[in-house]
């Protein structure tokens, strides 16, 4: 609420995370506090959750700034509603911590809380434990019956495109891990901050086909869309929009490779039918993002267009890619 | 669902989490496979939400059976949705494991399965990650708006309550640290195995005036439910029903102690009118589950009635008490 009662389990979430009163539109009918928080469904509406972990030393470095912590460990859980066009209300954040450092924890809570604002999805639960630093996030959107946009529903014929650029969250800790700490570096930005595409989703429905988020590098997000939709694809990876500063950063090879195969870029990769372009570009451009097409489902399966590469960007179809921190 | 498509980071959760098709009352509009998964909440209810970590040496013995851990990750979460009187309809689980040991996850995910259909909590959502082992389990349940049991009801002249027998938790702890192994015993029943009361809180909405679940210690929780109902209480301690075996294990003194401050009983505490006392008895025998007045709401605020103890009771208000594994 805050709750007028603040008590043990909630003591540093308290403290820290206090959420501002929600407001009438909030949709909290019994705040923070209590065994549990009770919240108020719009009737009619579906609701989009997904829980992802973020756990130092393999999916940050541990020596990130707090503040960015804070903001990553949510910003990657929106970034699934953001793919399926969903409208953030609710967050509910699982806090381990090896020990309680004020100064940190007061940078993490600014980066959670300056999101949770933004994006408008207001922190209704939370458990802060003892053990080692990870941060689990369960991010709960709305929208209406059949507006999902779904990994299922590419058809051949149907573009590929891409909203912003590529390479930047790679690009950004291969600096980090260089001991690049200008963190008004656009790369770091990009790796640090990343901003999750949540206004684009939503515009995107009606438009988009399929559409998935980049988080595990774009050819094996590029994968998952295809084998739920039961395509195969053309890719034009000279078409990839690369990231401000990735070519400076990393070469070309390196930058091409980091597009194709680097996580935690965190733009929405959708299909598209072509007639559906040019209104896609529109809406994207009010909010100053660029849309690209990067390739065309096919009938046939399989992913093609990556044979002369020759840098490994097919080898790595199956793996993960480069997450933050140490393995 | 299970969605056609399972994909990186639902490797582990799809081999050992895979749900079964929900039937079409699961309220489960799109299942485990894209970047969200879909729910149809009940129009015109609430959502109760809450979420609890259990980390592997801080909330259980790190030698706990795997199947108990999973059981207890839900059943921890799942009481919070018991002391609010909700119905449990959904979960999500963020595993982060130190290692993928098949047979360890065999097993851990056995326990958490079958509590899943036992309380209607459908599966919904997970993140499987490599770090130090800890499990965020986010539950979420229904109910009417206006009839959540919370901590905020009680008034002066409420008995105060408890569902079936405490200290179970922290003598089950306690045997397992000297070595005890035989899973059947009563009290590593009630450690490694807790009953989240989901029936008992459902049976109790429009009964009860407040409620809380004892995870904290009898004690602690009580405080809570006093700080937050604005009241004070007398307790009876010679009224505490004990766990079966707790003197057996502990002596008298150390069974009182465990009963008054000992965490992880996960009983209900509830308070209530007396003329409501024995329609709310009546409905939980029908459970099985005694209901035992352990004492009564007043308009100061403190608790009284531990003077005469001389076992620490009251000295352990503020604190945890004892939690699994090493500290």
């Amino acid at each position: 609420m805050p709750s007028e009662c603040q008590h043990s389990e909630f003591g540093l979430i308290a403290r820290f995370f206090t959420p501002p009163p929600p407001g009438p539109d909030a949709g909290v009918a019994l705040g923070v506090g209590d065994d549990c928080t009770l919240l108020a469904p719009a009737a009619g509406w579906q609701l989009a959750v997904s829980v992802d972990t973020s756990v130092a030393g393999v999916h940050y470095p541990e020596d990130a700034p707090a503040e960015a912590i804070g903001h990553r460990a949510l910003a990657v859980s929106l970034s699934d509603l953001a793919a399926m066009g969903a409208r953030p209300r609710w967050c509910l954040m699982a806090l381990t911590l090896a020990e309680a450092d004020e100064a940190w924890l007061e940078d993490f809570s600014r980066g959670f809380r300056a999101l949770c604002e933004s994006s408008g999805a207001a922190l209704v639960g939370g458990d802060v434990t003892r053990g080692a630093t990870a941060i689990s996030v369960t991010v709960m959107g709305e929208l209406l019956p059949g507006t999902a946009l779904t990994r299922h529903g590419g058809r051949q014929g149907d573009l590929i495109a891409v909203t912003g650029a590529l390479g930047g969250g790679a690009g950004g800790l291969a600096l980090w891990q260089r001991g690049e700490r200008d963190l008004d570096h656009p790369l770091l930005i990009r790796y640090l901050r990343p901003q999750p595409r949540l206004v684009a989703g939503e515009a995107l429905v009606g438009l988009a086909s399929a559409a998935i988020d980049v988080s595990d590098g774009l050819v094996a997000d590029l994968g998952h869309l295809l084998e739920c939709s039961g395509v195969g694809a053309t890719l034009e990876p000279a078409a990839l929009p690369l990231a401000e500063g990735l070519v400076d950063a990393l070469g070309e090879a390196g930058a091409r490779q980091a597009a194709l195969t680097g996580g935690d870029d965190y733009e929405l990769l959708l299909t598209l039918s072509p007639a559906c372009l040019d209104e896609a570009r529109t809406r994207l451009a009010v909010l100053g993002l660029p849309l690209t097409v990067i390739g065309r489902l096919e009938a046939d399966r399989g992913l093609r267009g990556l044979e002369s590469q020759g840098d490994g960007g097919w080898q790595h179809f199956h793996g993960r890619s480069s997450r933050g921190g140490s393995p």
